[in-house]
């Protein structure tokens, strides 16, 4: 037990730094966005509390929940955090990816300006930048419209990324949700689907990109996936 | 009295902490934005000097007013406040928005750049986005053009609020101003709407946003609203 | 003659930390801008360091010259400054605008981005904001094209400034110059004009935005100008 | 010897302190980005570690490498580097750059917003900026699709800027590469080149920039390097 204690505190540590790249990189304000990780080889994660601001997180407040994004009670002794404290609202969403996708160890969900303007059109972001044949291996997908208070938007991003090489996919008019082996992997997707995102836009403004051929697309995502790892 | 006073030196400190959240999501330049406090229980309000620059800003530097927009001279031992200072040029606008809506805490006023675009055009901005429909519960609202130095911005602001759900008016050719049921509330709804008049500015720079129905618009509110109250 | 190096070293100060102010709001990249402020009562002028970059900027690194651009050579203990150090390229610019224009005290020169970019065109930014008929009382005009080496960047802007309300010019496919009564009130203008080059550039980027009457802006330049002088 | 491992730690510490230059000027996010240099008077390059963020960067992380892009071993006493880091993703193109142009001290790649559009595009960068003038001697050249594992990138870059006067080239769907006499000086092109990118592109937003008579381009570049050096 007390292996999984020492596990716990360190994840709370890793998810509480990593909201500090959501700021740095600019893809929240105030309250929105979060950040969580699995807890590996238990049906647990650890996510950002409900409503409290960037500035005032702190690994304590980060929030224990089972797979069913329940809060766990823990033993009383404050090992399993704050009980005044609710997960973040986008819990479920999290807790279903987790559920049903056994290889993901971290999620994000922003709501960073250019993917979420891509996203509020329904469009999928083209594949025209070397850097997103790299991360993404190809389009950046768009889930369907959903809204909270179910498994809707869980379903959507799982349904979505299943058939995609993309570790982000834009929920209609709502935001990026992205994935990684750990939270940081995730939170990097998180900040190049948002650079991606805002290259394309820019560029697609004054005319349209020039596509990459799909078969050169392959070649750079199969030689960075096997560098990188991921 | 010595409650009153006390109660005036914490709303101090808050309306001018507050400041700093302007600054820090951009949504002001050199002294172009400002953010008061009503005194609860009297006619009094808070809000930032006129001309200091957000560096120089202190709680003591806060002027204290009637809700005529009237500074108060206090008793001469310093605890209202530093009489050399003029409150904000925005005053009489604040005074007008507390002595009509009563349930009003906090407004804030910048000339936020996209906020601020969609008012030259007096484009009310469209809810195309679910944390829009979470925060504003619909569209944000544009006031009529209206000259400093009377009334006509207060009642302006007025009208057009008590005609939405939004917290938010974008003042044609002005900028926006925000209420809320406390100063913080009214700097969250700022920072909120400089986002998503960013957010569908550059989605509709592309093409046009997919539009979200009105009863999700509305569920997505009444939802937003209990949870997190306001 | 003391009384002489009390105002110099006041002012070196003075323009030196003003320079921060360009690097806070993003209106300079590199070295490639400039603040210069006239040394009262005499025809002496304090601008920065050629090719220096902003954060080596120390006061005693600011150069003097007289009102034709040439540095004074002081008195050999180092009280008029760095003798190996050049004025900056536009050192003429200014001195053109001192020897011109008695009432200007100090002269700014960036290439901030978007009042750049309106200066690439050619074209002038029209007044559809209250807060720019505040400042700028009408346009903001657009001076020749001028190449560096004469007093053509320098006849260019006084010409176009002496014509208009306006502290701001945009030399056509250069930049902005700005003008005040001290080097503060120059810095402020050159803030105000990049913000309000980027609001009426973005407002425009979706549609025309709405005129304000001539007769307004005129009410709202002379009521600011009164209020806070200039 | 020990004059080229002292050489060696000065370089070391000039090009990890460059890569602040990137972060600070908004031209790269998470690791994607890299400055090397050339020793002087020998067949050895120092540049960026991979994989490793700007945060974490010292000086005895950079990695030396020969002119093949090899790293080199050292005698063992880790005056040469931490043998479990290996160079930039990009070092063979660096190394390209160094074995073909003898004048060329500096490289730096970025995938900066603005210049990564126009090469998505695959679009020079028209010179209508009298800063483009001074700093880049005409347009900014697009350089050939080219995918990593070989020397096309190298061969492309060097090939487009032997036909031009531009330190820096649009390398087509990827981002842009600049040179220097020495890292410094790579690392202003590519803050000038982004800088550019931005404000051409802006002013294009809104209608055609003026062009600048290649006579008058000539003249602002000659009297700009004769100035300046480089």
């Amino acid at each position: 037990m007390s292996a999984l204690l020492d596990t716990i505190a360190t994840i709370r540590r890793e998810v509480c730094a990593l909201h500090a790249e959501l700021t740095r990189y600019e893809l929240v304000v105030w309250t929105a966005g979060n950040v969580s990780a699995r807890v590996p080889g238990h049906d647990l994660m650890v996510i950002k509390p409900s409503g409290v601001s960037y500035d005032a997180l702190t690994p304590e407040l980060m929030v224990v929940t089972d797979l069913q994004g329940v809060p766990v009670a823990g033993d009383g002794d404050g090992a399993w955090g704050n009980p005044d404290l609710s997960p973040s609202s986008d819990t479920a969403a999290h807790a279903y990816v987790y559920r049903n996708m056994p290889d993901v160890g971290g999620v994000v969900h922003t709501h960073s300006t250019y993917a979420t303007a891509w996203a509020a059109r329904g469009e999928p972001i083209p594949c025209v930048l070397t850097m997103m044949g790299d991360e993404f291996g190809g389009t950046i997908p768009v889930g369907p419209f959903a809204l909270i208070g179910d498994d809707s938007i869980g379903r959507g991003i799982v349904d979505t990324l299943r058939a995609s090489h993309s570790p982000a996919v834009l929920m209609q008019n709502h935001g990026p949700f992205t994935i990684g082996k750990d939270a940081r992997s995730a939170v990097k997707a998180a900040v190049m689907c948002e650079e991606v995102a805002r290259t394309v836009h820019i560029s697609r403004q004054l005319g349209e990109p020039l596509p990459i051929d799909a078969g050169q697309i392959e070649s750079l995502y199969s030689r960075y996936q096997n560098v990188y790892g991921r």
